[in-house]
């Protein structure tokens, strides 16, 4: 037991410092380790199976409601990223530019993409001519580059894995639908797969994306209080369509413009879920994410029978589409235990020779307790226990978020009620109040108008002028 | 029928102009587009559908095999690509620079990575400490950047997705099997999934990559004889655990370097499926890899219960796995015909009235012959057809193959025989004889060493010296 001591000891408690503690677990659970790349990490194979399964069950939401996969170049000319004058504005100062290939120097500048709308915009004028071709809904699974000053890794970084869907409409409605169906299987994502209770909203015009007419977010709450904007989807209206000629003729053989929209979301929503469901034993994964749902650990495991029958249980879970582990490595069942706690596995199972006269098993949840059930019923009774640490983890989450939320009606009570969590206000509308609260608290941003707007009052919580907008602010990451 | 015989009309036949055909099938088979990024190509949805399958089940065997999957960055520190001193001799030439974060010049150059062996090795060097690290199994799964001169679709281009396996061993005999496994792996994708029959070998060590101390390679031939080098495995020794000090304690304690291994494949396996199957009709695709397996095309589908019964039948096919597409678009059923023919799909159902009365449907294959089936049990038939038209496509190019190889045992049969296909001779092993077959045919290249060495004669081909190795010969792509 002394290994499993020392693992646990390692990680700084959270109460103690919690970016200190995200550090810690990045590192012990083997996320990420560091290259001589500045601000680019290494995506581990734990980190690599956790993106895997949210890619997984995410692009078959996206291709059940009709969207198909493209590859676009890595690298933008320069010229075609100017071509939306917002856009280049947002992103020009981080990109990275390519100036050379090979021994020659290249006759204009390439950026690596830091977002592809500019590529689909280009491709989009290639392919659609006619409402026949409408609507194109594209998605693509890649990695972007943004050269940020600062990195964590999930959390920002100067490269980062995502998707990013495109999408091109006959109409204004049908984009605008678009863009709200994506936020609602962004929702469904989160909740059902990461158990990330969210808020669904609207970014105010100061937080939109670089070139959109309106984006909208579902923010979710970490442990600290502090808000973790996990994915957004925008609303461009026909702004790019008309900046690069993006055209359709209709039924009644009329040329228009198409209406498009973009959405994406990353590896940042692994950082969430590190600090969604994390504790001081290390991480705690949601079933239906995790790479290893249960660990399988044979006690006294030299015992005749025992290593046979723990691969045995182990075959059958696999067999019944459990993602289990079979540990039957020298470390002591102790090192192991805490092993899988590091890694936040949501079930151990524990089996030696006493279980298996007795044909019972120990399931330990790593959300706390544990039973010992009959190895008869066994598939169905783990697959019981991982929906039960699933739903415990998203009611958890939810109690965190719900009881950080407070209602605000002057700027003390908002500097107040940051301090741990979200504030709801009344607000006007003015950028200016936005300015002021950010410079009040050092650096509370709002989160989102959300889509239930029933008022709280009638004046803003900032500046006292009449208010007709509900709004979320909070801290970020 | 007229827009069927416009679309077919637009083909280049095969046998006028065989580089014309291919740019015709990828363009009308909507697999690519171009953008203003010379040199890049956009990968279309129905593209990225196949190497999405492709990877789906290679995935699968690399996983079942114990290999995990990890994310490097994507950029390369100049000093990082020049600790292997072959390995950037190698590479350097053909890299893209980032010179610039932001605004700000960098301090050093960094380059899109063209393989990322270097990167592997500096984790590694960082992660293995005992025995008990070994294997590391490791893929990745992402585009890499190469500044060619020239670009085809799929077969050359500046940026192209691949999957790049890198593996570090305790001993050379594993990492040598390892190098082995990982090519007969290649083989299973390209015999049984991509229906291209394969020749296994080993390269001569003026075609080994760079860095390497063996190269390993599984070449496919092409409908006109010439070559396709569809992946190669790589065996380092520790050269590369040399370089970047990649050591570990064994079970004695002493320290020892690592043995290493890469091995990667393409989206050039597409090309290689399209130039393998595709005929004067357009692409036709294996079925364990077509997007759409069966299109279902509904005859007179004005007539009441047609649309409804093709509907029914699509969602039983579904149901039973099968990859269906319904077309109940208002096109003629010529033009889905044609449609269908372009884009491979390996089998077309057609439904109409009659049929319908008769409780029958009629299957048309891909690669010739259509029968009237009954729908009772027709998902079992759908299934045995698609098996046929497989095993069909895969015999046709074994058949291509091995009816295009020749012995030779002098240059002038040489450069007679590489003009129709491969040619198998006797080698001295001496470089200089590499050159003389090089320039007395334009371009012939060897092959490989097949595994199987069975003597042909004793005297070198080119240059009538003793010889005891066989070696295949041919034009390549």
């Amino acid at each position: 037991m002394a290994n499993e001591k020392k693992l646990v000891e390692q990680i700084t408690p959270r109460d103690v410092d919690f970016a200190a503690w995200y550090t810690d677990i990045v590192k012990k659970a083997e996320l990420v380790d560091y290259s001589s790349m500045k601000g680019f990490v290494i995506l581990r194979p734990y980190a690599y199976a956790i993106w895997e399964n949210i890619q997984r069950l995410a692009d078959g939401l996206f291709k059940e409601t009709g969207h198909e996969n493209v590859y676009m170049p890595l690298l933008i000319p320069e010229s075609l990223l100017q071509k939306e004058k917002d856009h280049v504005e947002g992103f020009a100062p981080e990109v990275a530019w390519v100036t050379h290939g090979g021994s020659e120097p290249l006759t204009e500048r390439l950026c690596v993409r830091p977002t592809s709308e500019t590529l689909f915009c280009e491709h989009y004028a290639h392919i659609i001519n006619s409402w026949r071709d409408l609507p194109k809904l594209y998605n693509q699974w890649c990695s972007v580059v943004r050269w940020e000053k600062t990195s964590r890794p999930f959390l920002r970084g100067r490269e980062f894995l995502w998707q990013e869907g495109h999408t091109a409409h006959a109409t204004a409605e049908e984009a605008r639908e678009e863009t709200l169906r994506m936020l609602d299987i962004y929702a469904q994502v989160a909740e059902e797969y990461l158990a990330m209770p969210v808020i669904k909203g609207q970014k105010t015009d100061s937080e939109k994306f670089a070139g959109a007419q309106a984006t909208y977010t579902f923010e979710c709450m970490m442990q600290d209080g502090k808000a973790l904007q996990s994915g957004t989807t925008h609303y461009f209206g026909d702004g790019f369509a008309k900046a690069f000629g993006i055209t359709y003729t209709d039924k009644e053989n009329t040329l228009r413009h198409v209406f498009q929209t973009s959405w994406g979301f990353s590896t940042r929503l692994i950082g969430g879920v590190i600090m969604t469901h994390g504790d001081d034993s290390g991480l705690v994964l949601p079933p239906v994410i995790a790479p290893i749902q249960v660990a399988v650990v044979p006690v006294a495991q030299h015992k005749p029978g025992v290593p046979e029958k723990a691969a045995e249980v182990a075959a059958l879970l696999k067999a019944a589409g459990v993602r289990v582990k079979l540990d039957d490595s020298d470390q002591s069942p102790g090192w192991k235990f805490a092993e899988y706690e590091m890694k936040g596995v949501p079930l151990r199972l524990e089996l030696g020779p006493r279980d298996i006269e007795a044909g019972q098993c120990v399931l330990a949840r790593r959300t706390g307790g544990k039973d010992t059930v009959p190895l008869e019923g066994l598939a169905g009774t783990v697959k019981a226990a991982l929906d039960a640490v699933q739903k415990t983890l998203f009611d958890n989450a939810y109690q965190n978020l719900h009881s950080r939320i407070t209602v605000a009606k002057t700027l003390d009570e908002m500097v107040a009620g940051t301090k741990t969590g979200f504030v709801k206000t009344m607000w006007c509308g003015d950028e200016g109040c936005e300015d002021t609260v950010r410079e009040a608290t050092g650096g509370v941003k709002t989160r989102c108008l959300p889509f239930d707007q029933t008022p709280l009052g009638d004046v803003c919580a900032v500046c006292g002028r009449p208010a007709d907008k509900v709004l979320y602010w909070g801290y970020q990451y």
